[in-house]
C-alpha cells in the first residue's frame, strides 16, 4: 500500500465588509465534506457551466451538492470570451424564471474567468440578488479572477463595462481540474500568476523563475503554491479596496495595454492572459521609461514570459488606434489613461503618462504594419 | 408686490450604510443652489428621462446643471412599464460609451417610477457602478419608487426579476412638477400615499381620510405633507433593513395580489398604483379573515379608495392563474407564497397564509369571468 499523503489543503480569508468568505485550495475538493459545509441553504442550487467544461466536471459537481439542496440543475453557457454578452446572461435567467426559482437560489460558477464573470453578475441582479460560489477550473480563475467579487458582461463597446462588485460565498479551487486545462490555457494563466511578483512580491517572482518548468509541467505541488501566493496577496489588496477606489487597481497591471489589444482583434483571438503578457511587458516599458524601474527588468520579465510561450509584441494595432481603445478603459477618468506601473522594490502605483512616452512603448513592442 | 412666501422646503435624511443620504422635498427645488451643493463631481452628467417627461422638464434640469458639470447630455427612454426592459437598458449603455463617459459620470433619473428604475440599474451595473441621483416627477416615485435604491428592470417571466439595491447620492422631489401629472397618475400615487397608513400610522391615514379632497386637487401644502411623511416612513424602514431581509418587506403591502394583476392583464395595462390599490383591499380582507383586523377595517379602506377613484376590484383573471402569478413573485420562498398583513394596530408582517383563504380573498375581490 502506498503512504498516505495528507491532500494539499489551504484556507485563504477574503476580509471584504460586511461579508468576509474563504477560499479553499486543494486536491480532490470536491469529496471533502467539509468543503460544502457552512453554505447558504437553500431549496435549489444551479450549476452555470459552458459546453466544454460541463461535460467534464459538472456530474462529480452535481453528486456533491445532491446531499445539501432538494433541487440541483445544470445551465451550460456556449464557451468562449465571444459569448460574454447579455444573451447568455439572459439565459440564465431564462433558466431560474422557467423552474419559478426563488431569492435564496445559489447559483455555483464552475469554470473559468467567463463563467465565472456571467454567473456573478446573474446573481447579483436576479432579483437583485442570489448567493453564489465560485469553482474555477482553470489557473486563471484560481487566480485572479474567481477572487474579488468583480463581475460583468462586454458590450459591444467595451470590455467587461456592465457589471457589478459582487463577492461569492465561498471560492473552491480544485487543483485536480488544472490536469485537463489545454496548454494554452495553462501559459495564459501563468500570465496573472507573474503578475504578482512585479506589483507586490519580487521573491515570489524569483520563485516562479525557478520553478517554472514544474508549473508548465502541471506539477501538482508548484500549481498549489502559486494559487495559493496569488491568493494571498489578491485577497489582501480586495480587502483594503473592494470597489477599487485606489489600490485594487495594481491588479490591472498590463491590462490597460492588454484590453487595447483584446479590443483591436476582436475578443477571443487572443486569451486575456495572452494579452496581459504582452501589456505586462509594455506597463514595464513605460515604468523604465518613467524612470521607475532599471530597463533591465523590463528584459527579465521579456524572458520570463517567453520561456512560459506567452506572447511579448502586440499584434500590428496602429498607435493612433492603440491609444484610442486605451481611452475606453475604465481605468480612464476624462481623457486620462491611467497605467499601472511598478517600480524596482515590487511595488505598483497608478497614474497618467505623457502622450510621447506612452506612444513610443506601443511602437516598440508591437509588430511592424503589414 | 405679493408677501414673499418662504417656500416648502424639508429634508428627510435616510440612514443607509456605507452611503447615507438626503431627501429633499420642496417648491421650486431646482432653482436653489444648495439643492445641487455636495453631489458627486465628475466631467459629465446624462439626464436619463422618457419621451413623455423630458420635453416637459429636462431643459430646466440641464440648465440646472450646466454650473456643475462640463458636459451634460441627456437620453430618452420610450415611455411606459412595457419598456422597462433590456433594450431600453442597454439604450443607456449606448449612450454613455459612445461618448466614452468614464466611472465618475452622474446620472440624473429624471421621470416616474419607471425612468427611476431602469436608470437606477443603468447607474448600479455601469463599470460597476456610478453615481446617481434620483429627481422624481411622479407623485408615485416620490413616495415610494425613488427612495430606498431599489432599481430593477422586467424579465418577460416577471416584474423587476433583474435588478440590484443601489442606493442614490441624493433625492430631489421638486413639488411643482406634481402640478403637470395627468389625474389618473396621481391618484396612481394615492394608493401608495395610503399604503402607509395601514402598515405604519393609522394617525396618518386619519389625515389623508379627512385632506384627500385637498390631495386630490393637487394642493401643494398637503401634497408636501405627504411626500414627507411618507418619506419620513419609508427612510425610517429602509434604514433598518436595506436588503429586504426581514422589515423592509411590509412596504410591499398589497403589492403580491397587485403584482399578478399586472403580470395576468401585461404590463401596463393597470397602472402599477391600480393593482396596489386593489391588492391593498385583498391583502387586508385576508388580514381580516385570519383574524388580525377588524373586517370593518376592509370597508374603511375600499371607501377612501374608491373616493380616490382607485379600482378595488381585479379584472376576471381567475382563481388558479392568479395564485400561480402570485407565485413568481419575489417574495416567494420554494412553494410559498407570502402575504403583507396587518392588524389593528397600524402594523403590518410577513407570512404565508392557507391556500382556501386566499383563493376565498380572490374570488371575493374578482370580477366575475365574463
Amino acid at each position: 500500500m502506498p503512504p498516505v499523503v495528507p491532500a494539499l489543503r489551504h484556507v485563504v480569508h477574503v476580509p471584504t465588509n460586511p461579508a468576509p468568505y474563504d477560499i479553499v485550495i486543494g486536491q480532490d475538493l470536491w469529496s471533502d465534506a467539509s468543503a460544502w459545509e457552512g453554505l447558504p441553504r437553500a431549496s435549489a442550487a444551479v450549476i452555470v457551466t459552458n459546453e466544454v467544461v460541463g461535460p467534464l466536471y459538472a456530474a462529480r459537481l452535481r453528486h456533491a451538492l445532491a446531499p445539501h439542496y432538494p433541487e440541483v440543475s445544470m445551465h451550460a453557457l456556449p464557451d468562449g470570451e465571444a459569448h460574454k454578452d447579455w444573451p447568455s446572461l439572459n439565459g440564465i435567467f431564462d433558466h431560474l424564471l422557467s423552474r419559478g426559482l426563488d431569492r435564496k437560489t445559489v447559483l455555483f460558477a464552475l469554470g473559468g474567468g467567463v463563467v465565472g464573470d456571467i454567473a456573478g453578475f446573474a446573481a447579483a441582479c436576479y432579483m437583485r440578488g442570489v448567493p453564489f460560489v465560485q469553482v474555477p477550473t482553470t489557473l486563471l480563475a484560481q487566480v485572479d479572477s474567481s477572487v474579488g467579487g468583480k463581475t460583468a458582461i462586454n458590450h459591444t463597446l467595451g470590455k467587461n463595462m456592465i457589471g457589478a462588485f459582487y463577492q461569492p460565498a465561498r471560492v473552491l479551487c480544485d487543483l485536480d481540474t488544472l490536469a485537463t486545462l489545454p496548454p494554452r490555457e495553462l501559459r495564459a494563466g501563468l500570465a496573472e500568476v507573474i503578475k504578482y511578483g512585479p506589483i507586490a512580491d519580487l521573491a515570489f517572482l524569483s520563485w516562479i523563475e525557478t520553478h517554472l518548468d514544474e508549473l508548465l509541467a502541471g506539477d501538482v505541488a508548484a500549481l498549489a503554491h502559486v494559487v495559493r501566493r496569488c491568493c494571498e496577496i489578491k485577497a489582501d489588496v480586495v480587502g483594503q479596496d473592494e470597489r477599487e477606489g485606489g489600490l485594487r487597481a495594481i491588479l490591472n497591471f498590463g491590462h490597460t495595454f492588454g484590453h487595447a489589444i483584446e479590443a483591436g482583434l476582436g475578443f477571443g483571438e487572443w486569451l486575456h492572459g495572452e494579452a496581459v503578457a504582452c501589456g505586462m511587458v509594455m506597463a514595464s516599458d513605460l515604468s523604465a521609461r518613467l524612470g521607475l524601474v532599471d530597463p533591465a527588468f523590463v528584459e527579465r520579465l521579456s524572458q520570463l514570459l517567453q520561456r512560459a510561450s506567452l506572447p511579448i509584441q502586440a499584434p500590428a494595432i496602429g498607435v493612433d488606434r492603440f491609444v484610442d481603445l486605451m481611452r475606453l478603459d475604465k481605468k480612464a477618468e476624462g481623457r486620462d489613461i491611467r497605467f499601472v506601473v511598478v517600480d524596482a522594490d515590487g511595488r505598483a502605483t497608478v497614474r497618467a503618462a505623457p502622450d510621447a512616452l506612452v506612444r513610443a512603448v506601443i511602437a516598440r513592442h508591437s509588430a511592424p504594419p503589414p
